[in-house]
């Protein structure tokens, strides 16, 4: 049986979600948790990393369980969650295609970024918001981020991890960007085929930067228009940023018609 | 001049409010902070303790700053959020009378408690809500925090300390208890003229033992009706509460005629 499972994490205590020496990585933490169940090895794949102090309201990771176990998937929830910190949470598991992988058939993705804008940041948003204690226009910033939306070279919003060809491909849609408020509170939903490394957080610090005053619209449509030229080097703190879901194809299916799937883009 | 300081805290890493020998409260934290900036030992007045893992958004504490020091409360609100740990915020600071006493002239305050019932605990509630994942029947919810609202001897709902003259006066009025929900987000917020020693959590506690069916609306009113036999054990946990607001009879002149003010309580 594949098990699709949908995770939640506070990352403020990980090392990111991608399994690396030493550990203390979400798919680590994981893979241990699955591995002390069935008394075996277990390879588990994400969506895609998330970086050390980034949160997740739903990731999507799946592996195989060998058909000698015999615990459905509301037993695996309840398992791995016996077996994880409370800072990683199994939301759902389900039984899932042999075919489904959860990162190649992602067809899109939602991150939001919180940050915090006043003069002081209150201990319960520590580590979960940016605090910019400036003053924001927030119209400069609605203007910001629909200059943001669409199909373009996002180069320029990219942190390269020096891999020729996952860095090559450079184009992704941006399906919709929206700020949201409540008083000090203030969210921006990033939706989208798929994110360069550390995109969202350039975006954010790049859109941040022009609603303070301090780099003009134009400068970000350039940073869109000479993606091989120019760079941005605004880059908005983890903490501030969780992967809100990731869509597939078959959560979609009776709402596109049949030829309608999006292109496919790895993130 | 006396300063009054409105504070904020995450009660996860500390051993609750009221100084003790070895440090780590709340209180010994911020008198360390106002000490480095007078470079002599400074005294702070909290409205009341609060229990290790209880959080504030509006504890509010003073003390006196000698005259030789001529620093504004705008300078000494970023000061001390300066030499204070992210958990602790100063998030008000205003010159008072040097008559004003944070604990003595307190006429009411406001506490939440924060639930989630739900199957699974999201990792960003961890330490921040009680985890019920039993089915609760709301209305016996209400039907509960309203019998338990009013003017009544809440021994029954107090833990004692063993001081004769702070547990000898048991009375107190609870102006309201308001229940609101968001999905599986569940809170009660309690504003009263005085709670006694973990009343928030042993009203809570008792009311969710209500909502769960495992006890009886009866057996709570005969909590209220027989103080000195009886005895509420059930505690909700310490990271679902949060102190709100205190109240002060200065803050509301105005909207009280010249006679009417509420009989002070100390909690």
């Amino acid at each position: 049986m594949r098990l699709r499972l949908t995770i939640a994490y506070d990352g403020t205590p990980f090392r990111g979600w991608q399994s690396q020496p030493g550990g203390r990585t979400i798919q680590d933490i994981l893979e241990a948790a699955a591995a002390t169940i069935l008394t075996q090895p277990v390879s588990i794949h994400g969506s895609g990393r998330t970086d050390a102090g980034v949160h997740a309201d739903g990731q999507v990771a799946h592996f195989d369980v060998p058909d000698s176990c015999r615990m459905d998937p509301a037993a695996w929830l309840r398992a791995l969650n016996v077996h994880l910190p409370p800072e990683i949470r199994i939301m759902a598991a389900a039984a899932t295609s042999p075919a489904f992988h959860s990162r190649f058939d992602a067809i899109g993705k939602t991150y939001r970024y919180h940050l915090w804008n006043a003069p002081v940041l209150p201990p319960l948003m520590h580590n979960r918001a940016w605090h910019v204690p400036h003053t924001l226009d927030l119209s400069l910033l609605e203007s910001a981020t629909r200059l943001l939306t669409g199909t373009h070279d996002f180069a320029a919003f990219a942190a390269f991890r020096g891999d020729p060809r996952s860095d090559a491909d450079t184009i992704r849609t941006i399906h919709s960007a929206s700020l949201s408020t409540s008083g000090p509170d203030l969210s921006l939903t990033w939706s989208g085929n798929g994110f360069l490394y550390r995109m969202v957080r350039l975006l954010t610090g790049a859109a941040i930067r022009v609603a303070t005053g301090r780099a003009s619209l134009a400068w970000l449509e350039s940073l869109l228009l000479n993606p091989a030229a120019l760079k941005n080097h605004h880059l908005a703190p983890a903490a501030g940023l969780s992967l809100i879901s990731v869509a597939y194809p078959s959560d979609l299916e009776h709402h596109l018609p049949a030829s309608g799937l999006p292109g496919h883009h790895i993130s």
